[in-house]
């Protein structure tokens, strides 16, 4: 597909020289060399992604939440049904949800997305249909969709970023909702990592020892069928979800257009691990906002060597962690764009003196 | 001194039945049962706080910078010489440190307040002189301040919380600043908590091993002045500081007016110490913002059972890890305030299923 085409070859890497100055401005501003820790590698990032030294402060905010349902419930991997998925569609767009709350904290717009749920929505303000199948098909006895429905979210993912984009985002945030995609999500780390589904299978939103172990054998089992380094895209359509696959364009077109963009938990991962075996130098443009629960979570950001802003135990997805993230992201670009030099504020700098 | 008996006097538990009402509230809330870790428990103590639910969203947000020069400082603990004190809090009004940058990005006013800075500093707007004397004495050598004086520093913390609540904050946000002020936080932090020197001085705002040694040189020997259980007071005047001692007064009137107060790195640690010490009920009323690499900061807030909300390698203090985490505080409120009810939002609730 021509969309998917583009975008990935308009990927490249951060820009050395300007992440190079930032870390130079680093040491001239009025403060103890280092001292703001994380916050000069995200400044230093950001000046890598803008090109320019100081980065735009990140902002307007856009969160894309990417809805999509999965066959794989019907084997229990989670207590909720399926129908969770539209009626928390519904909450997302009366502004009911976790992640509303948080948006409205932090400045961001939420756009709900229906890539693939099982029911059919109503239209609503807020709400974009771009469904490419009501769900996938059930991963643990056969594909989860065909390779041209797999390309077909991506290109939806591509489609919402880059419209996002061209409306005046300058900071993305990933966001999903689907019952069963932690299922997905595992199955699609295990594939492409080599992990055992043991270390990337969670508990989710919530199951017992029986039902962990089920999900266990299942994404055991899914992650079997492909072959030791699969294709990115043949993992999705044999393995993954409708919004994972959407994730993986979202994060794409970002990177593409050196927008930087915040992923939130594991099926944001999943798909960022995805855009990662499509593009690698798209991780530049990655910012990671939380160290969710779900140990899948840790094992792609450990393969993607990215480090986390927070780690506050949630595990809901929607956005929240990245969303919880995002002042701290602007922070980074503003320390870059206020503070006062030792010379400009005449503070005497320690390392100059005699 | 009449302030400080009524404030030590008024300070109260946070409410367990809001916090109660808070967590009951929670599990109706549209997100799986805790799936929001540390924010759900910050909820419930700003709920805790308030004495209801929802609490309300703690602003506007107020950040008092307290200044004051060290006599330690004549023993090279440091690399910055004194004079940057009064330099900084120029930039400070000036706009152009770290702080003031933060302070933006969360929609925070700063107030600076000359507890105890060696030089006479201009008027200005922002500026409060409240100076109990111009730096402390050599603590190494003897006390670094008188009784009355401890006092008075805690009684200037006090009176310009009290005033910033007067005038509406609804989040207070303790900063510090003071060239030779982790020597004097780690000789509290020994002397009250009992800790080695050892595992309460770090390397401040940058120094070599044989300036370590001799600032652990000097810890240890200030803290062994004191008593083994040394009243909070006393260890603030034989090895505190001007500005440990205002912060003390800042945190514990917060709790006595019951706003919430987030208390930054080991400088703010310090003076919470101190001030749970003197009431031990005021650290329901503190949130812990960051986790500064500073050791001491580690020490104390375990001994005050608190879980910082950030880790971020910040080793800068100014009030900037607690700035940070304020869109974290504010969050947790709205998170109870603004999200739907399953019932309400006609969300299937997986414990409440047949």
């Amino acid at each position: 597909m021509r969309l998917v085409e583009e975008t990935l070859a308009a990927i490249a890497p951060a820009d050395a020289a300007a992440m190079g100055e930032a870390a130079a401005l680093h040491e001239r501003l009025t403060k103890p060399r280092r001292s703001l820790g994380a916050l000069e590698d995200l400044g230093a990032r950001l000046s890598g992604i803008a090109g320019r030294v100081p980065p735009p402060i990140p902002e307007p905010v856009e969160v894309a939440v990417f809805a999509a349902d999965h066959g794989v419930v019907a084997h229990g991997v989670t207590p909720w049904p399926q129908e969770v998925t539209a009626q928390m569609v519904a909450n997302f767009l009366a502004g009911g949800a976790a992640i509303n709350a948080l948006a409205r904290q932090v400045g961001a717009a939420v756009t709900v997305v229906d890539v693939g749920v099982a029911s059919s929505l109503p239209p609503a303000p807020g709400l974009l249909v771009r469904k490419v199948r009501p769900g996938t098909g059930d991963l643990a006895s056969g594909p989860a969709m065909r390779p041209d429905e797999a390309l077909a979210s991506v290109a939806v993912g591509i489609d919402v970023a880059r419209s996002l984009i061209r409306a005046g985002a300058g900071l993305l945030v990933t966001g999903d909702m689907g019952i069963g995609n932690t299922t997905a999500a595992a199955a699609v780390i295990a594939a492409i990592t080599g992990a055992s589904a043991r270390d990337v299978t969670g508990r989710g939103t919530g199951i017992d020892d029986a039902s962990l172990a089920r999900k266990q054998s299942i994404v055991a089992g899914a992650a079997a069928r492909l072959s030791s380094e699969p294709a990115p895209l043949d993992a999705l359509a044999e393995v993954g979800g409708l919004e994972v696959g959407a994730l993986a364009g979202f994060v794409l077109a970002a990177g593409a257009a050196r927008v930087p963009v915040v992923v939130d938990g594991v099926i944001a991962l999943a798909g960022a691990l995805i855009a990662h075996g499509l593009a690698p130098p798209v991780v530049d443009h990655m910012v990671a906002g939380h160290r969710s629960v779900e140990p899948g979570a840790s094992v792609v950001l450990a393969h993607l060597g990215l480090e986390p802003l927070l780690d506050l135990r949630l595990r809901l997805g929607e956005g929240t962690g990245a969303c919880l993230a995002v002042p701290l992201v602007q922070a980074a670009a503003r320390v870059l764009g206020e503070m006062a030099t030792f010379d400009a504020a005449g503070v005497t700098d320690k390392e100059h003196r005699a």
